[in-house]
């Protein structure tokens, strides 16, 4: 039996063996955080560049979709993969070999692009705020429950603060926070590093406590990007009423939550922000907190949209405690529609938040930022005794 | 901008209609449940056999890491991968493109054999017990906590039962429960179902209300089966250190336990079977129940094991309230380490449990049938008001 189980080990020792014998990365290489366990490549220098090698000796071509990840086969068989210097943050990837795209067992897979896609963490000098600390800690909840609209049992994830289980008469107010398209609720809890960037926040007294649900934006469990769900209004319109008729009444039920409109937010990142454009123009009654980071399309008409309200500057501020816009710089900034959008709030008179991610496109590094400056936002001026 | 994301979806849609030109398997063949959102392939039929394809016009061999996965090439550049009849429950398996080992994105992928690997769900007709079932449900919360013994942030897991968040003045017994050999914390409630065994066992009356934590049973975070760790005294000592110093004190202190060892048990599957064996033997102050599935190796001596107390069957019993010991009956049953184990204890007169899992080997199935059969027996004895 002893033998058994190690044989099954021994193509990730094989593979090491192998990969002494290539020519090594600079020496300031190292291997990336996302790697599983014990696995020393990919490496990531202090250019950013990120190092790959693939043992492959029968294979034709062998690349990685990452900028500049064509592959050079060695003498050994072994696939040499350099990138160009990456943006800082998370990045998907695939491998694709002899034409087949697959994912790489060396990282963490994550469900993005709607299938298991490999990521690499790529380093960001001077820039902690997502990273582990030694501060108090969240818990993030794996909750499963039956949704009336849809007839199918759903999973969600919500984190709740550190003080959540012993604070036991306290209530929290919520931010429900939408993953993008392709993706599924699995997103902000892993990808988007939600626990350390509300523990690290909460715990320099940045952000309020609060509880933070994560749900798919897809009708059936799981599904954002398939055949099955699709964008078509049909589908906001269902996403619309699960979580109208079925999220936020089974959370209410479920936490201690203050379940009123000025503790409820709902944000989203890409197909998320669209979704929270879509919902809280007509759930004004259920929201007063918005925030929409790098939302693709959807943004509403000024001074049209919100029933006209974003045609009255103090009527909006009355309704709307936080509105926050972001963006990435290297996805357009002012020129993309958030950007555009914020533009026309300015002109409107709306208050509003506008934040732009430095050096950073349609992807997690922006969206990381963008939670990170809009948290601290949140629930700051709702009256009440209950904090 | 639309055009952009919609682009990163163009690879999966352009598969199904590849796929759609292929022959198709029987009528009664099904998406696997472990696909992700979407996506047509891997299908079962109703005799287990599953069914693959694989778009890859210019690769040279195909195969997958199932029995009878030798891949077909069609005309249209389309591998067909048509296994055995597979057990039922859970396999994890991996594609090989032209030598290349690598994961199917069209799978979810589950931290296994040391890597990223697939992992197919062959459904077990009659058999429903890990399944999502319309009951109260558990949260299964991912916490972060500071280790002293290692200076680390580690990550572990615990389920907490559907009633724990109502029932704020009760108490609750904990169940350790490890993982096996190139695996991590995140095996149980993933791969084994955690959640729903214990809501449905829970939902029946048939197991009291208890927490699991489920933690690395590695000395780095996350790592098992890797360099790093191995598997030899240093490494089991170390595991020892930071279940008894660091993990237990901190679920104590972090959530409502019953902090005895009449309220405290250890279980682990193959080689977190061999761990329980190890730790158990000498802290009998700390764990009075005791679960090994699968354990390949370390199990005690009859009768000199626990200190000479297996020599002692009246001794032992007033120790050990529970003590569990399971196998598959296709990876050796009676024959096997822990068959052999259950004879010399049953022949020493040691009161036990012994359960043979019918017809599965060293595998997921197995193990969540050993803890469906292990948990309605815990903590049942124990007398106390807190429950």
């Amino acid at each position: 039996m002893k033998i058994v189980i190690l044989a099954a080990l021994l193509p990730l020792l094989a593979n090491s063996a192998a990969l002494a014998q290539t020519n090594q990365p600079p020496a300031d290489a190292k291997s990336a955080s996302s790697n599983v366990p014990g696995v020393q490549f990919p490496k990531i220098d202090s250019g950013r560049c990120a190092y790959f090698r693939i043992v492959a000796p029968n294979a034709m071509n062998v690349s990685v979709s990452l900028p500049g990840g064509r592959g050079t086969k060695g003498d050994d068989g072994v696939w040499t993969v350099t990138t160009s210097p990456l943006a800082p943050g998370f990045h998907y990837y695939t491998i694709t070999v002899d034409g087949v795209t697959v994912s790489d067992p060396a990282s963490e897979s994550y469900f993005g692009t709607g299938k298991m896609s490999s990521g690499i963490e790529v380093p960001s000098p001077g820039e902690d705020f997502y990273l582990p600390k030694d501060v108090p800690h969240s818990d993030i909840r794996a909750h499963s429950y039956s949704a009336k609209s849809t007839g199918l049992i759903r999973r969600c994830f919500v984190y709740t603060p550190p003080d959540y289980d012993t604070n036991l008469t306290a209530r929290y107010p919520v931010l429900y926070l939408q993953h993008g398209m392709g993706e599924d609720a699995r997103g902000w809890s892993t990808q988007g590093r939600v626990g350390f960037i509300l523990d690290n926040l909460i715990a320099e007294g940045k952000a309020r406590p609060m509880l933070v649900v994560m749900d798919d934006g897809g009708i059936t469990p799981g599904a954002m990007g398939g055949p099955r769900s699709g964008g078509g209004p049909a589908f906001w319109d269902k996403f619309t009423q699960v979580l109208i008729e079925d999220i936020i009444p089974m959370i209410d039920a479920t936490y201690r939550t203050i379940p009123d409109r000025e503790h409820r937010a709902l944000a989203g990142l890409s197909l998320g922000g669209t979704q929270t454009w879509q919902i809280t123009q007509s759930h004004l009654d259920t929201f007063a907190h918005i925030g929409s980071f790098s939302a693709p399309f959807g943004l509403p008409e000024v001074p049209g949209g919100f029933n006209g309200l974003l045609g009255d500057p103090a009527g909006f501020a009355k309704q709307v405690n936080v509105l926050f816009v972001s963006v990435g710089s290297a996805e357009g900034g002012l020129n993309s529609g958030s950007g555009k959008f914020h533009k026309a709030l300015e002109q409107a008179g709306i208050k509003h938040v506008y934040y732009e991610s430095p050096g950073t496109a349609h992807e997690w590094q922006t969206w990381r930022r963008s939670l990170h400056e809009f948290a601290p936002l949140l629930f700051q001026t709702a009256q009440d005794g209950n904090q």
